[in-house]
């Protein structure tokens, strides 16, 4: 075990366990980008890993468990984001972030695959239910510190604005609708941004909502 | 064959051709929406909609060719749109049907199974961006007429406005976010109204551009 195995506080250490789960999810995230989730099979993803099928049936044991696993970190490896100092300009960087995740090859064609899992197995679905959560959580405070500045009324629930945010280029990949290119990510930012100027995602209050 | 079989423009004659089309693409989406398009085949299908084998194999041959099939009746099915006056009721109403149509337990297991499929499978993928584009083009000119009344300024990109609306519903249908509720329809259809108006969804124009 290497030395960075003792240091607290840091999140992958170098050590053996976490090699063979860096691996493991690497070959995880390429079968799936390559074949799809109905394809995954953990003995094919240990000899892709060069790791023991043991090692890897008693540390996941099963496709659905290995698939959450990938989510949480990919969640972790997620970009921090950029702080630009005006809302349109934080969520115009989201946007472009988002739309870069989905026109990577790899990693395109891996998300196609978990939403399609997600479709058919409630397990995973959680799991990249929880992915989301953490990038809202990562992206919202852009929005609160508009609410500061007076860019957007009080109240606003920030997660939806970064939602919205990301809910068109989704649409596209899944639905059509042309290609996913800089202008559509641009756009699926200023329409967040204007929607919320305007005070449409202000949580509704009071008796009777 | 019946009489109703010689009327010229009757889309949906009641003969023995257009009869057994139609329990065939019931069954299939009874079959989609239960066990999801990696089960589907077409000897089940037949029998469930009690239609000889033969038949169903010789007039669409693949079960790619079935869901492309049974996407185009959707949409030659699907709803007219409604006129409110105003682009925000038009945009909520359209809004509203999509949601209706995502919480229907049957619909929404379809569209996800063929939201599924259509992430591998290129043909499945093209039925059902036609399937968008026909509901885009149907609801698309509430968006005309609200640039004739000047509500959204000229050269606004009408199908975006459309697709705007539909974005969020799927975004939470797939990637989560709480309850599809009415709230999050209606937001929807208020968040690309405002948008709409503010001019996010002009046509970029000119050279350079």
């Amino acid at each position: 075990m290497g030395a960075e195995d003792m240091t607290p506080g840091v999140v992958r250490p170098g050590g053996r366990t976490a090699r063979v789960r860096a691996a493991v999810l690497r070959a995880a995230g390429d079968a799936l980008a390559e074949r799809g989730f109905a394809e995954l099979d953990l003995a094919d993803i240990a000899r892709r890993a060069e790791v023991g099928k043991t090692t890897v049936y008693r540390r996941w044991g099963t496709v659905t468990a290995l698939v959450a696993d990938l989510l949480t970190d990919m969640a972790d490896q997620s970009l921090p984001r950029t702080e630009s100092g005006t809302l349109l300009g934080d969520l115009r960087a989201n946007a472009r972030l988002v739309r870069r995740t989905l026109t990577d090859p790899r990693q395109g064609a891996l998300f196609k695959a978990v939403i399609a899992a997600a479709t058919c197995d409630g397990r995973t679905a959680e799991a990249l239910h929880r992915f989301y959560d953490v990038r809202i959580r990562e992206w919202a405070p852009c929005v609160g510190q508009a609410i500061d500045r007076g860019e957007v009324p009080e109240g606003t629930d920030t997660h939806e604005v970064i939602r919205a945010v990301s809910a068109p280029l989704y649409y596209r990949l899944l639905a059509g609708g042309g290609p996913l290119d800089e202008t559509v990510a641009d756009r699926a930012a200023e329409a967040a941004a204007a929607a919320a100027r305007a005070g449409v995602f202000v949580r509704a209050e009071g008796p009777g909502e």
